[in-house]
């Protein structure tokens, strides 16, 4: 497609697909790939009043829960509202309205950040980043300085700034669990760095195996690469594991023992659904075992029971980094500015939420407590139905949104999948959306063991709808393999 | 500082300053650089009760607005707020305390995002997107498709996004104006592109010569470089020119004739301070004239008399670029999912504002009225301060939010300044600071033709204390000389 553009009759070299980055055309994101796109259009179909085998989209594709109904933090809301419209704090009558602390907090917060429409430090507002200090010291009883962190849109802005800063080029190699969260194969792929992938164990519930990290790391250093730093997502995007104390020890070490900066993605702590595990922080186990390695942990106003996604909130915390690297980071930071206001807001809320004795707590903890019950009841619900399927096996997920089944696929589907040149699991999910209306994303979009296929689900439709979702997921697998089918033995 | 970290008693080559990728160490941004980092040590020992010359800092450095005590809009911060806690617009009495159109604009915007903490489509929430092509199309008088739209979080996120695509390395150059501001700079660098000066004329009131344009082009192209595209800022930053009409033509016939994208940035679009001269948009005077090159136009909502710079909302119309370029655009953007959905709302808002008829309508123009008088007054106070200060030349500024003036300084200053190995006019806004606690931006910062020195203020200060501010610079000023000079004739 390289037609370049016709300017004024003459033919010029201005932008064309052909002359664009490199690095920016390999860079690829499932979640929100083709088969998102084509659900868009579906969607479009069905508002002209098209005839489909499905009267609406249903997006599991995206851990997007306020799209599909989930109510957000009252208290949370409550302060921005006011944060935002600051005269609605003097207006008469307005503590019927409003709780007290809500109406105290957001004075304060006004205070520190003067306006939700004020650029703060690049860093994020002091305050802020105090309160957050603050709650990670109450979560991990260690220490933390505010000054170690910052602010950003959405964990994914923050990692984008941690590999852009130390990605050189392609000497320069991060190693990333498989199956993985396509941010990071994406942000490698912008910054011209090398994907070390390391293999999760499906069959012992997608747990980390200490050789197969160093394994990868041997092999990609024969290879001349420059092993920087290892990404651990805990609980797991996109298996929903949960890591033992002891892997995560082993993990730290493993780390201190090959110079490797960890990246802890820890956007899903809130998010546990086992009563035989808890999750712990990387940080916390490092101070814990006194091990000293640069740590980055990631946390996320996203996900857990608030899923603020559209306010893009976020903060990282940078441990046992050199004073000069962080200055490099905090300069990187300062070209975009400053990350939105409100989502510092929403991060220091959901890390400091109202205390017990305060008009709100009880408010937040039962609401807490019924969205985290309903997520598990869920995801109880979609794991037995895809383990009923004919074919199917699937680790029912310990925390996280997520579930990763696995899936047989009969060979004239995999032969289907071939003349149009895909994976044979996104044809198995482009069928999904084309009979069902339900978005999912192959297994091909997170990496995999070759030769397996699988996608993943949210369990995040309502509850007064799961049921229907798991009906329909289950009624066209059947369809699948009859038209396609059988499976045989070795499938 | 090339100094290891001590990992567990071993030295190991994690992350150090050295070891950082090149591009992130050489991208410089100087709005928020050195002065700022020394002006938040000075406000510390303010706070700590330590004597200094002045009693509270004025940051002059960057268009910030709210942090300066300027009022937000309030049908926008109405509707924020009523998005952002839903709740409030079924209590009842709320039409006592909200106007109906903030209450049904509220509605309408919910109905269409679902929730402000849900994630949007990565290009931004169609109807917001709706809302600004309509409002281009009445501004321009020109169709515009809202599928050419991206929402943004802030226009540097757009920047970042559009450089990101088109730098594949070295060999491609943008055209950038000097002085320029150091988004441009710093963002070519993190993309290893090359910045190509092209020098705006300060004695004809910083305009743009086209054969300085055509100049730099040809000496770029002669030493190999592939001139992509050229950056124009209008009105200016930091120099506040607005451009004629009669120039923009020749601009975008230029672009036409040398196959180079236009990146309009029109971030001042609503902030004219003159009689003579209108603003019109690139993209309006590329219909009007039935030119075809590819533009870039970008908009905010940080900036105008709204001032919403901590929001972090934007938006830029691609025109005339390939679908396959808009189609990794939009790849590119969904990687970080998409921008923040309150920063879409208040886009939609600048560019939909209450209608006539409508009942908040009056106050929107009121309060866009005084704003727009008051900085227009502001910037006139100050320019005339300027001019009167011996050495110092200014061109009064036309738009936008800065004065730039040009200083003549010192022997002794230049000699004083070199001991410290920074540039000259780091060394007056730095002698400033320490004296008066007004941050500014040296012109250094912006780069500048060799051997004239400026720095960049804003006259965002409010009316009540911008008189001080001006006292205190000319006092400072005329101490400086003292303490430096005399000014030579040649100075």
């Amino acid at each position: 497609m390289g037609v370049s553009t016709q300017a004024n009759g003459k033919q010029h070299d201005f932008i064309t697909e052909d002359t664009l980055s490199e690095r920016v055309r390999k860079a690829e994101y499932a979640v929100r790939g083709e088969i998102v796109a084509r659900a868009g259009q579906l969607q479009k179909e069905l508002q002209e009043g098209k005839k489909l085998p499905f009267e609406s989209l249903v997006y599991c594709n995206i851990g997007n829960p306020q799209s599909l109904g989930q109510k957000p933090m009252t208290f949370l809301r409550q302060v921005l509202s006011l944060c935002d419209y600051p005269q609605l704090i003097e207006q008469p009558g307005i503590e019927k309205i409003f709780p007290a602390d809500a109406l105290s907090r957001a004075k304060e917060y006004l205070a520190a950040c003067k306006s939700t429409g004020a650029y703060s430090e690049s860093k994020g507002t002091a305050l802020f980043r105090k309160e957050v200090s603050e709650a990670v010291e109450r979560r991990d009883g260690h220490a933390c300085n505010p000054d170690e962190l910052f602010l950003t849109d959405g964990a994914s802005a923050g990692v984008h700034l941690i590999l852009r800063t130390i990605i050189r080029g392609e000497q320069d190699a991060v190693l990333t669990p498989i199956p993985q969260y396509p941010l990071y194969s994406a942000t490698l792929a912008l910054n011209g760095g090398t994907l070390v992938p390391y293999y999760l164990d499906e069959e012992s519930g997608w747990q980390l195996s200490i050789d197969s990290l160093k394994k990868a790391t041997d092999e990609a250093r024969k290879d001349g690469k420059n092993v920087r730093a290892l990404v651990v997502i805990n609980p797991g995007n996109p298996c929903g594991q949960v890591l033992t104390r002891e892997n995560q020890e082993e993990i730290l070490q493993f780390c201190a023992d090959e110079g490797v900066v960890l990246m802890a993605d820890e956007v899903y702590q809130d998010n546990i659904y086992v009563q035989d595990k808890t999750w712990q922080s990387f940080k916390k186990v490092m101070r814990d075992t006194k091990t000293e390695i640069p740590l980055v942990s990631m946390h996320s106003v996203s996900k857990g029971f608030y899923g603020e996604c559209g306010r893009r909130g976020a903060f990282m915390e940078l441990v046992g980094l050199p004073q000069g690297v962080l200055g490099e980071l905090g300069k990187l930071a300062s070209i975009s500015l400053c990350s939105n206001i409100a989502g510092q807001i929403a991060t220091a809320i959901i890390m400091n939420p109202p205390k017990e004795g305060e008009p709100s707590h009880e408010l937040w903890q039962q609401e807490r407590k019924a969205l985290l019950e309903s997520l598990k009841k869920r995801s109880r619900m979609l794991a037995e139905t895809l383990s009923k399927m004919e074919g199917v096996t699937i680790n029912t997920p310990e925390g996280a949104l997520y579930a990763m089944p696995r899936i047989r696929l009969p060979k004239k589907a995999v032969q289907e999948a071939e003349k149009i040149s895909k994976a044979p699991d996104f044809f198995y999910c482009k069928s999904m959306l084309e009979e069902t209306g339900i978005v999912t994303v192959p297994g091909s979009g997170f990496q995999q063991v070759k030769g397996t296929f699988h996608f993943r689900t949210t369990f995040l439709p309502q509850e007064s709808e799961i049921g229907a979702v798991c009906e329909r997921v289950s009624a066209f697998h059947k369809r699948f393999l009859e038209k396609y089918g059988p499976l045989e033995a070795s499938d």
